[in-house]
C-alpha cells in the first residue's frame, strides 16, 4: 500500500473512473478520492455502491484541494468541464484525462487551466463493452497500457507522480506525443470500431436475412463485431469527430485493401487470398507473445475451453 | 449413452473432426469411429493422442462399412475426396460434410455419390482460431447450431438420424436450404472474416506505426480482429472462392454503409453517428438473450471479470 496522492478527484463516474477508484482502493494509491457526475441518478448510484469516499454535488466541490484531478467525461464534454473546474483547482495540482483522443483534448482543456497547474493528458487502453458507474472493477487496468502525453505546462515531477499512480492501479505506462497517439489509436481501435459498427448495421438492414437469424447463427466473426459495436455511443461519436483526420486516413487505406481482396475473390485469385491470410496470422501470434491476450480458444465465447 | 450410428468415418482430422470425435465419445453416439487424414504427420498425431478408434491409411479403408461418413476437409478438396470414397461407400449409408458453404459443396459432392447413398450437407457453426487434430475438444458444439441441408438423395429417416447424432454431440439443429444458408453465413461469418483480415493487413502495412505498437496497444477492437484473422488460411480462401456471390454482395452493402459513416465523420454529423451506434447496441443485446454469448465484460480478454 503506497499512497501516491493525498486527494484524487474523479470528474465523471463511468466505467473508467469507477475502475480507477476500485483499483486505487486495492492499491491504497490515494488518501481520499472524491467524485462527481453530472447526472443525479449516477451520483445516487455511486453513493449506494460506495464508489468514491465522497460523492459531491458540484465539480467545483470535488476538485477542491485535490492533488490530482481526472477528467473522465466524454471527449466532447472536456472543454466545458475544464472551464467549470479551473477557478477551483488547487495551485500546483495535476490535471489529467482518460479520453481516447489526445490532440483534441489538449486543445480543448489546456487553454482553460490556470498557470502552475500540471496538465498531463492520459489514455488508459482498457475497457469493456459496458458503461456506467456499476460496470467498473479493480482489475481493469492490470497489465494494460496507459499512455501519457505530458503538455508544456507539466513538470517532470508531475508526470513521474502520475505514472506512479497508474502503475499502482496495475497499468504499464508509456509516454507518447499527441499526434502519434492519435494515429496509433486510429489503427488499433478507432477504425476497427467504426468497421464493426458498420458491419452490424448492415446485418440489421438486410431484409432477406432476419434479425433472429443473424442473432442465432452468429457463431464466429460477427459475434465479436457485435461486442465491439455495443460500446458507448456518445463516447464513440466524440472519438470519431475529434480524431477525424487519422481515422479517415486509416479507413481510406482499409477500403483500398478491401477492394483488392474483393477483386481477388471476384477473379478467383486463391494464391493472393491465401498469402494475405497467412500474413495476418503472424500478428496474432505477436499479440499473444506480448501478453495482451491469451491463447485459449475463445472466439467470443467468454470462457476458457480445452 | 445412446448409440446413433454403428460406425462413423471422419475424413479429415482437423479442429472440427477431432471435436466431433471427442463429443461423440462423451455421448457414446457411435459404436466405432474411424478416421483418415491425407498427411501422414496428422495420422501419426491422431494415433498418439487417441483420436479415433482406428486411424486408417486410406480414405477407402476408413469409409468401409461406415453408416455415416463425414467429409471434414477444406471446401476446395470436397470434390476429390467424394470421388475417391464413392466406390467404397456402404449402400444406404449417409454422407455429410462440415464445410462453411453449402451450394458449392453440394454441387461438388453430389454428382460423385452412388444411388442409394443419403447426402445431407451440414455445417456446425462452431470453431476457434486454432486448427489441427490437437485443437479439438468435446464441448465445442454445446449449445451451438448445426445447420443441415438435406439433398434430394436423402431420405427423411437419414436426415432425422443425422440430426440425432448432432444433438448427441451437444448441438442445436436446424434445416435450411443451401442458398439461404450461404447468404446468412456471408453476413454472420464470411464478410466479417474478410473485413477482419483486411484491417489486420492494413495495420501491418502502415509504416508510420510500428508492428510492436500495433501489438502493444491493441487493447480494444483490433485485438478481436486479430483473433478472427488468425483462422485457418486454406479454409478461408476456399470459403471466399466458393461463396463468392453472397460475400461480394454483403461487402458491397458494407462499403456503401461505411462510406455513409465516413461522410458523417467528415461533415461532423454527430447525430447520424450517435443514432447509428445506438441501433447496433440492440443487436448485441439480442445475441446475449439468445444465449449465444455471455454478458461478462470481455473485449477479447478471454477470462471473466467482475
Amino acid at each position: 500500500m503506497t499512497q501516491i496522492y493525498g486527494k484524487v478527484a474523479l470528474i465523471g463516474l463511468g466505467l473508467i473512473a469507477s475502475s480507477m477508484f476500485w483499483a486505487s482502493k486495492r492499491a491504497g494509491a490515494a488518501g481520499v478520492t472524491s467524485g462527481y457526475a453530472r447526472s443525479e441518478a449516477t451520483r445516487e448510484t455511486a453513493r449506494r455502491i460506495g464508489l468514491c469516499d465522497q460523492v459531491c454535488e458540484t465539480a467545483a466541490e470535488a476538485v477542491a484541494d485535490a492533488d490530482l484531478v481526472v477528467l473522465a467525461v466524454p471527449v466532447g464534454a472536456m472543454s466545458a468541464v475544464a472551464q467549470e473546474i479551473a477557478p477551483h483547482l488547487k495551485p500546483g495540482c495535476t490535471v489529467t484525462d482518460v479520453g481516447s483522443v489526445k490532440r483534441h483534448v489538449i486543445d480543448a482543456v489546456a487553454p482553460h487551466l490556470p498557470e502552475g497547474v500540471n496538465f498531463v493528458a492520459g489514455h488508459p487502453l482498457a475497457g469493456t463493452e459496458h458503461s456506467g458507474p456499476e460496470s467498473g472493477f479493480d482489475t481493469l487496468f492490470d497489465n494494460r497500457w496507459t499512455l501519457l502525453v505530458p503538455t508544456e505546462s507539466a513538470s517532470k515531477a508531475a508526470t513521474t507522480q502520475l505514472r506512479a499512480y497508474w502503475e499502482a492501479l496495475g497499468a504499464n505506462v508509456e509516454e507518447m506525443d499527441a499526434d502519434h497517439h492519435d494515429l496509433v489509436l486510429a489503427v488499433t481501435s478507432h477504425a476497427p470500431h467504426l468497421i464493426a459498427y458498420t458491419m452490424v448495421g448492415v446485418a440489421d438492414d438486410l431484409r432477406r436475412v432476419t434479425d433472429s437469424e443473424v442473432i442465432k447463427y452468429s457463431a464466429a466473426g460477427f459475434r465479436d463485431f457485435t461486442r465491439i459495436a455495443a460500446s458507448d455511443p456518445t463516447m464513440w461519436r466524440d472519438v470519431f469527430l475529434t480524431n477525424k483526420d487519422a481515422t479517415l486516413e486509416i479507413l481510406g487505406r482499409f477500403t483500398e485493401e478491401l477492394f483488392a481482396l474483393q477483386r481477388a475473390i471476384r477473379t478467383g485469385d486463391g494464391e493472393h487470398l491465401h498469402a494475405y491470410f497467412t500474413r495476418t496470422r503472424a500478428i496474432r501470434r505477436g499479440i499473444i507473445q506480448a501478453g495482451q491476450d491469451t491463447e485459449a480458444p475463445d472466439f467470443g465465447r467468454g470462457q476458457g475451453k480445452t
